[in-house]
């Protein structure tokens, strides 16, 4: 039996081999507060360099960033009727805004305020009522407004990453001046998600139309990337939507156009957030731990000394410093306190592309001892030059095999019916996607067979032309 | 009398100057959201420059990012007494998880929780909570974290940036093993923050510590760069605690030092927030508008082509096109729908340091029209290279001259009293910096005179020695 270095494997239990990768890649810890979680710095560097990435791709779509409050008044969710639906259900409400001394000496809620807030969502309401400002002729559009941001949804049964409370985002919100632009612009704003993920996060899925059900709560048309996780659940990476004029009638967005004439704008809005980390550990991580594809991993290398005898010390780090230097940014020289086989376990667990290890053996032979994480049997010794040399190749590569075996997985797991007999058979082989045609939306015995076989529709995928993809979900 | 570019002039009314050049240069938005504001691309750019500068800053002193919650347990609040009274006050309650529909069919608060949260105003005790968990041996320390976050302090007056409910700032938080290196720690985080005001921000302030009554609550001391206002006012621009063992022994913080035993660790916390950029503006910013320090600049220059005749339209573009890619990154070239005269003055008002006219005989000549921000008499016209060749010399040259402006505008404004008697004099001279004996702290007299012109202790400023410098502030 193959030794591994998480004590749960995929298939022993994947949700609980997930728990597992978070907490020993000390990517993030549950909190104290109800369904909130603490983002550890190792996973808040993954975060940080997806929004790196993601931040230009926004920007050179003519997008300017900006921040609006927190907060949003009641009567803001009010206008938008679906919206209302979808969103106040279950929202974190502020209705004080001082805290007094109780009879026991324990802290209570004083201040009460005329009329409550709650904390954003999402900010549509809100960010609408600034637009309602600044646009006013078709001279100011299209207007491109993201926000990078915490929003909070009371979430009953949490998960890391895949469903918090709180979460980090970003939200873009653009307005424009006819239907057209806008529903183009969704679709565009879908289309670098789709580059992030294949690019940078080696991720494929499949991007579509989300049905009429289960479309934004106020939305004309949602789309988006459902990805599929190694134990065949789709996860929903992002989302963009066509809001076409509901918003900007709800938030009085009226531009004067070309010919004088006072119209609505039309608009759309456009998010991913800290979920994207979830999809990531759940596409390439292996029962050994986090697998991090290289452009977005906080070290692309990382380089550990193996000292066997004190004398060879110096000669070893120095040797280590240097082809740190060498390798340019995000590599860590680990000379930490802790043991070497501690390390080398720590730095698979968290997912680390290149591991190096440098004994006094590659020191005399000006060679390099390497494993790369995507598999972790094939080790390698190379002269230093040699070494130097194929580095950006082989990090190249490892993104290319997780990509690969990214979008293997989700080709094979498709099946597709077409008789309504089989389907109940297809629920039962295991998870997986099933494609079947659209017209089968809504009918009432698929409906029935997917409540309980919990699958839901994922998709109407932009590639399938006629079908709609039905899933289990994250 | 000389025209200027707003309605108002400083001396006229410097708080309502302030309003104007917010407003012109479209920094900020009041919201409907009670004492929060909008942060306008154009102020949020300025914002994201600063953020990149500081978070590198940071890094380099071995800080790492990441996220906590944003809601706190009130019980968290309670365990620091000092701390508890001087943030419980003013805060933004969440008392309700759910809204429903209301009679009248609007929404309702329900699903009330049992124990209530606070939005964040500061993190220490929630960040306490997790380093509880992670800091168990002296191996583990330094731990340093610092946090990008959003902030709620509920404020009864607010001023755009200076003082706003909701704010954004970073908040770092380091533990050590040794009351020692926690001081040492707090007075180098506020050595970054100077770095960064001098050399980004060209503002000057005077370093010290905050008086007893004045420090954060439940430190052991608090430092702060207090920088001059061009009125004269004191605007805390930053601050840095030495919390010694307060917070590890509210919050359970225990190593197990080399010997074996068990002991409390020592912390520090240091942040910066947007208030920062309202004290940037009150810094430079002049009659004409606001005034920006190059390195923070959205656009370090504007390009504006002046076409009269539209026959030389492609030419001048082109000359502008070529101009914007030969002076490299953070250049804007204007060539939207506005008039000339309109876009001149907007970027005026603006604060960008360079503007470029581009006009026919620009183009045919192979010159450049320029004009720099921080003297918008001085027009000069250089041939293309020359201009090129000398650019980054020039914005150099104008961080400089604001730099010596700002450090000018503080040291001319100090009054030192060493008679009592003339203390009264000395408030009543117009706002300035007054400089006492430390030892009158406190003093019933001086207190009482204090309260009467608003002026406040600000700080023991590390280069005069047995002084404490009194103010009146932001």
């Amino acid at each position: 039996m193959v030794k591994h270095a998480l004590k749960i494997t995929r298939e022993q239990n994947f949700p609980e081999w997930y728990q597992e990768v978070v907490a020993r890649a000390e990517l993030a810890d549950n909190s104290v507060v109800r369904g909130c979680m603490v983002i550890r710095p190792y996973g808040y560097a993954i975060w940080e360099n997806i929004k790196a990435v993601l931040d230009v791709k926004i920007k050179e779509c003519g997008v300017q960033n900006a921040y609006f409050p927190l907060l949003i008044p009641l009567e803001f969710l009010e206008r938008e009727a679906e919206h209302v639906e979808g969103f106040a259900k279950e929202c974190a409400v502020v209705t004080h805004h001082r805290l007094e001394a109780g009879e026991d000496g324990s802290l209570v809620p004083a201040g009460k305020l005329e009329k409550p807030y709650i904390i954003r969502p999402t900010s549509e309401t809100i960010i609408g009522e600034s637009f309602s400002k600044w646009v006013q002729s078709y001279r100011d559009l299209p207007m491109k407004i993201n926000q990078w941001a915490n929003v909070m949804r009371w979430e009953m049964r949490t998960r890391m990453f895949l469903r918090t409370s709180e979460f980090l985002w970003q939200e873009g919100h653009n307005v424009f001046a006819n239907a057209d632009e806008a529903e183009e612009d969704a679709r565009k704003m879908l289309g670098v998600y789709r580059n992030l993920m294949e690019d940078y996060l080696a991720i494929y899925g499949l991007d579509g139309q989300k049905t009429e059900d289960e479309k934004f709560p106020g939305a004309v048309a949602t789309y988006t990337i459902e990805a599929m996780m190694q134990d065949g659940k789709a996860l929903q990476s992002c989302t963009s939507h066509n809001l076409g004029q509901n918003f900007t009638k709800s938030s009085g967005i009226k531009f004067t156009n070309e010919d004088g004439q006072e119209q609505f704008a039309y608009s759309t809005s456009w998010g991913m957030s800290t979920r994207i980390i979830g999809a990531l550990i759940m596409s390439h991580s292996d029962d050994d731990g986090l697998v991090l594809p290289p452009k977005i991993a906080p070290y692309k290398a990382v380089i550990i000394p193996v000292i066997n005898n004190e004398t060879r010390t110096d000669d070893i780090n120095k040797y280590c410093e240097k082809l740190k230097v060498s390798l340019g940014e995000r590599v860590l020289f680990d000379n930490s306190a802790k043991k070497t086989s501690d390390k080398k376990w720590d730095w698979i667990r968290k997912g680390v592309p290149i591991r190096i290890e440098i004994g006094a053996r590659e020191v005399d032979e000006n060679k390099v001892f390497f494993v790369r994480r995507d598999n972790v049997m094939d080790k390698k010794t190379l002269g230093r030059e040699e070494f130097l040399g194929a580095y950006e190749g082989l990090l190249d590569e490892m993104h290319k095999i997780l990509a690969e075996r990214n979008l293997a997985n989700l080709k094979e797991n498709i099946i597709v019916v077409d008789d309504m007999k089989k389907i109940e058979k297809s629920f039962k082989v295991g998870t997986k996607f099933v494609s079947v045609p659209k017209e089968w939306w809504g009918n009432e015995i698929l409906n029935k067979m997917m409540e309980e076989f919990k699958f839901s529709y994922r998709c109407m995928p932009f590639e399938m032309e006629g079908r709609v993809i039905l899933g289990k979900s994250y």
